[in-house]
């Protein structure tokens, strides 16, 4: 299976298929510390980030946010001091796309980036 | 009373006095869009803001994030696409001081701004 980091989101529509149970299966061991959460219904990646400070976080939400920009695909970045949680997850069919894992492994790639 | 947008932040102790009701009841009609709301037993000050897009959010952010670092103190920011819904409170006496409605004053004066 190749690398999540590798790939760019696709364009993703109502009608666009939810992940499997079979392919969280598959994908999730490549994100291995974000946690599946249901909100108001629907299944999100979530996952906490830790920083020094607060410039750190928000220059790291403003990573995030770049990406997001790029990809055509939006998180909720929750940013506080020394602390960013992001969540991941497809509004158009309220759950899970395989796009939502390819944001998460590169979120995990822009937090190894900021060190600390 | 004096204008909150005015006001600067004092340092704050786990000492410090929380807001009582009748100062409340004094500060709340100049941040009158605020709500008072209980999260985890602690009350908070939280204000969704609308936006045209994700790029003025994570902008709004931003500027939100400097005005915190400028007085040293720190909100929870939850930037979405074309919204963002900030949070004051203040942790050191898990509540409200005089701070957090200032700060809050000081948000919507940066919300305005931005225009859009």
């Amino acid at each position: 299976m190749s690398d999540l980091k590798q790939q760019k989101c696709e364009a993703c529509s109502a009608d666009a298929p939810s992940v499997s149970p079979q392919e969280i299966e598959q994908l999730k061991p490549q994100i291995p510390d974000w946690n599946i959460v249901e909100k108001e219904g629907q299944l999100q990646l979530e996952k906490l980030y830790n920083f020094p400070d607060f410039q750190t976080a928000i220059a790291f939400t403003n990573a995030v946010g770049d990406l997001a920009e790029a990809e055509g695909h939006h998180p909720a970045l929750l940013t506080e001091w020394g602390k960013v949680t992001v969540s991941w997850w497809t509004h158009a069919i309220a759950g899970l796309h395989k796009n939502d894992f390819i944001m998460a492994a590169k979120t995990d790639e822009i937090r190894e980036k900021i060190g600390n």
